[in-house]
């Protein structure tokens, strides 16, 4: 199509790193590139902790299930779903902030998506690769503490990033056929159990050919695992306690 | 920098379309585009309704507060997060799905994002442009239902795209400077007044020289108005019917 969608159509998680640095330069414009992403209302709900800090990554790499991405990457991203600048706004206009129902948790949420995709993107662009790092939510408290995140702040993901080994760039990962995802005027819910089956067959050979025939799960095996146990059920008590809410 | 991040930081909203259309072939290979971002765990958790037809378009346009864009756009996409594939796999493997909890729910909204983004960038690179519509939450139990979402699936946000009317191509509206969103290594709250304020001078000339004259806001006081009362409520209730939760 054109060089952007190649680039899209190209992304791959990235883990394993050069040692060669990302300059403070080219991360600006990445983090530039960020903020272009759209926002809901122009809130700008989002905020990213920068780290470089080789103590505060191996912390961090603790704090996310032991993760050795985390340590070795150029720089770790810490992107924060952040409504302290429109609680301050409201204080300043002295109007009451309802910031602790479900709509502002969701707008913040998405506000900060929108802009980390952007982030992935431009990194991309320059040749840096990365993935996202759900993990930062295992202990979500002690990532808050370590970062000093305030009131109407929490950390929603990471990121790591660098330049590529290019010895070790993995497979891309089969995405679900489009006809799954992809709708047609409505949902259309009878074709999920097909869609669900083929891409089971198509994931089951990717993991085999991967593991040399080791492992042979298919996706929707893999998946039903995921959720066999409540996640991370500390996220309720700790975003309360970080001002937001579920009114 | 590279043809990307000029392409990511030319991004405004575009509400005033062309007639020219969209081809099916394009808009596939930018529904694709989408489907290579990043996912929590593969989980692939959201679901795109794609909507052409003008009765849809214009009761969607209704049906989130009467935005003329939504009925002008060449097409509109509702972006929904979809945990309903990942109920299936785990009722498909006899294992319980514990999705009534506050992970599943970010992790699903996070992934609806992420892949929303590049639609809009993948658009873009193709001179398409458009907008989020988070308007569709204002009757969501509507919207659902037009669009006949299962349980486990709900709408987060609309996009409408389409060829811009290069006649009325709007300014870009300024963002916060970079020190108030970017923090190094910890997060740094004593900057945010000083940040806010440098801003609201900024957004008060754009809005300014916009109106010519007529509307002198600064961003504080807008975004104060925002949560001045609680917004859109009915969430909670509705994502709880959905099969989400927030345990």
């Amino acid at each position: 199509m054109n060089p952007v969608i190649d680039l899209l159509k190209k992304h791959r998680s990235i883990r394993k790193f050069s040692d060669k640095e990302i300059a403070d330069e080219v991360l600006d414009q990445i983090l530039e590139a960020g903020q272009w992403a759209a926002t809901s209302n122009n809130l700008q709900a989002y905020s990213v902790i920068k780290i470089r800090n080789q103590d505060k990554k191996d912390e961090l790499a603790r704090l996310s299930g032991g993760q050795q991405h985390v340590r070795d990457c150029q720089v770790f991203l810490v992107f924060c779903a952040d409504m302290s600048r429109i609680h301050l706004s409201s204080r300043m206009h002295e109007v009451p902030a309802h910031l602790d129902t479900v709509e502002p948790l969701l707008v913040a949420v998405v506000d900060t998506a929108l802009m980390a995709q952007n982030v992935m993107v431009a990194a991309e662009s320059c040749g840096i690769g990365g993935t996202y790092i759900g993990g930062i939510r295992n202990q979500i408290r002690e990532v808050s503490d370590l970062l000093k995140l305030p009131d109407y702040v929490f950390p929603v993901f990471g990121m790591v990033l660098g330049y590529p080994d290019e010895q070790q760039i993995p497979a891309q990962k089969p995405r679900l056929p489009r006809e799954a995802v992809v709708h047609e005027e409505a949902y259309q819910a009878d074709r999920q159990p097909k869609a669900i089956e083929s891409y089971d067959r198509v994931m089951k050979a990717y993991y085999e050919e991967r593991t040399g025939g080791e492992t042979s799960t298919t996706w929707s095996e893999y998946v039903s695992r995921i959720y066999r146990e409540p996640r991370r059920v500390h996220l309720r008590g700790f975003l309360e306690e970080k001002k937001f809410g579920f009114k």
